[in-house]
């Protein structure tokens, strides 16, 4: 039986970072062969969190990754931070590392700059929710290196 | 038998989104059929969550929306910051969505507005919980399509 | 066997709230005979929840009301809010309702002020937790009504 | 076999609270008859919840006096509340009261006044664990008393 | 069988704590012989609670360090917030202690300093996770110490 790696996202978000995902996650080695994707949409951030442990203990996904976009409004903050917490808790309780892969709108003015921001952070979690599972040297190697998503590396001090 | 929606409301909403609620999963398919409400209403918002868990344990719903309306003194804000953690946990302790339908005051100064508001987000919430147990693939396909309820939908950057 | 409500208060409040709640009940039908009041005082807000789920698990309580007074200082602002989540995480672990009743010393300059309304609170509040336990249709004609407790109801929009 | 009250304080503290709990412990009626101390002392004021909840569960300790000092900074602050947040978490997982009796260094610019608010907290608050296990009428009689630690009692409104 | 200590840490970090504690962890006594060492290199903070987890419950570790750089952005301080807060689940969950060695990006403006930051707290840290393993009475010597970890001690008041 292949592993499954699970997508989850929203209907809120303003730019499809789950497609992104998927593309990065089937050009991995081993795809349709050692694992499969499942992906499912939710509404809003803070439903991510119960549909991921659903993908997790149902359809015994091995890893989830959560897309989010919180909004520029004071409680969209506030709801990115219960969101997150939500996906604290599912990880602590299913024992299932969830990547959560948040763009926030307020990181840039610019919606060129802010789907870049969502592309490169969608594929490089991607790559690591793979690396999590299949070469955590590769991840044990970048200990301590600065390695940033959405954004230049900030190396090592 | 047939499945349950949960609708949990409060005394404290100046707006009985909870019938606005009741009122649109009654016009979806299957109602009376496929599926039957269940409603029940607590004081104020941080009592919603161990209803909702009350409702989906002992009355086996399915899903349940919780509906809210946060004052706009700062003490407000933070009930309604714990009550929706309180729904996040209750989400995780029982592997059943819980759709947290609030309206805070400080959205708009208008009371006409915020019962639009409070109409419109009810009413597309009470789709959304249709669509996640009946016809999810209408989620799947608003992935990353910047929708929301309440207001016009942002769209895609 | 009858019911039991449990009623847990604390030294560092400045009002008998526990005292008007008990006597509040004690005037509803059914005391003595459908149900019965337990009592425990705990130094301060942070030290509630656990005590309502003792009554809850140990005693057999149905319902608990926890009364607490948050002082002016900023850290006593930080405590109400962990109390609060303790008192909602309480709930949600023993499935049992907990009407959480704090009066909040900035509520108001004037202690007679701040006696009138934790007074009016304790009061409704308890009446609330026995609509709960025998008459929620009460609860469910209030709905979206813009109850309040401690000071004149808002009212609908 | 004999009652056990655990003591948890920290080396980040500035003052050796635990001392004190154990001073006015010791002068309690019982002492080495119904109840004697376990004490165990953990770096910082995070690392005090999963050691009470160790004391109680593997020691079958009954109730738990958590001591720390958070320094001035705004980050522990943060880990003041983190701590707390902890310690609410350990007493509802293990049904179990735990006082937490947390001197901020905020609370005076003077050591000696840190000191005495210190020692006077500890005292008390050692005294109120004896009293939840052994004379919880004690307690109830201070119901809405304005009882502090740490200063003069507030006093009823 | 030998004892197991858990190294957690990231890639998100900018300075190598996790070797750091390896190479003060293998200095101490029993190394090799009563205790071994277990890393795990993660992405981010929010990753180290589940990871530290998985390292508890399935490679059995007694113990575990959990190393993290929170950057300069307000959304770092909220992560840190959060992963702390996971961390501190984390805890309580596997009953096992977890010692959270952060160091914020905002205690200087300096990467010499901060380096030499991050460099003491971690050795520091790794020998208070020894120490609670081993020679817990070293922790208990220390009570209300004012003993700190990557500045100097500030002392007892």
């Amino acid at each position: 039986m292949m592993d499954k790696i699970a997508i989850v996202d929203t209907t809120f978000a303003r730019f499809d970072m789950g497609a992104v995902a998927e593309d990065e996650l089937k050009r991995q080695p081993g795809f349709g062969r050692k694992f499969e994707l499942v992906r499912t949409t939710v509404p809003g951030i803070k439903d991510l969190a119960v549909a991921c442990k659903r993908l997790i203990e149902r359809e015994n996904c091995s890893i989830a990754l959560a897309f989010g976009m919180p909004g520029r409004a004071p409680l969209d903050r506030l709801s990115a931070h219960e969101a997150s917490l939500g996906l604290m808790a599912a990880q602590l309780l299913t024992t299932t590392p969830i990547l959560q892969v948040f763009v926030h709108e307020t990181e840039s003015e610019d919606p060129q700059e802010l789907r870049n921001i969502a592309q490169h952070r969608s594929a490089r979690h991607a790559v690591n929710a793979y690396w999590m599972l299949y070469e955590p040297e590769r991840l044990r190697e970048g200990a301590g290196r600065g390695i940033r998503q959405g954004s230049a590396d900030a190396g090592p001090w």
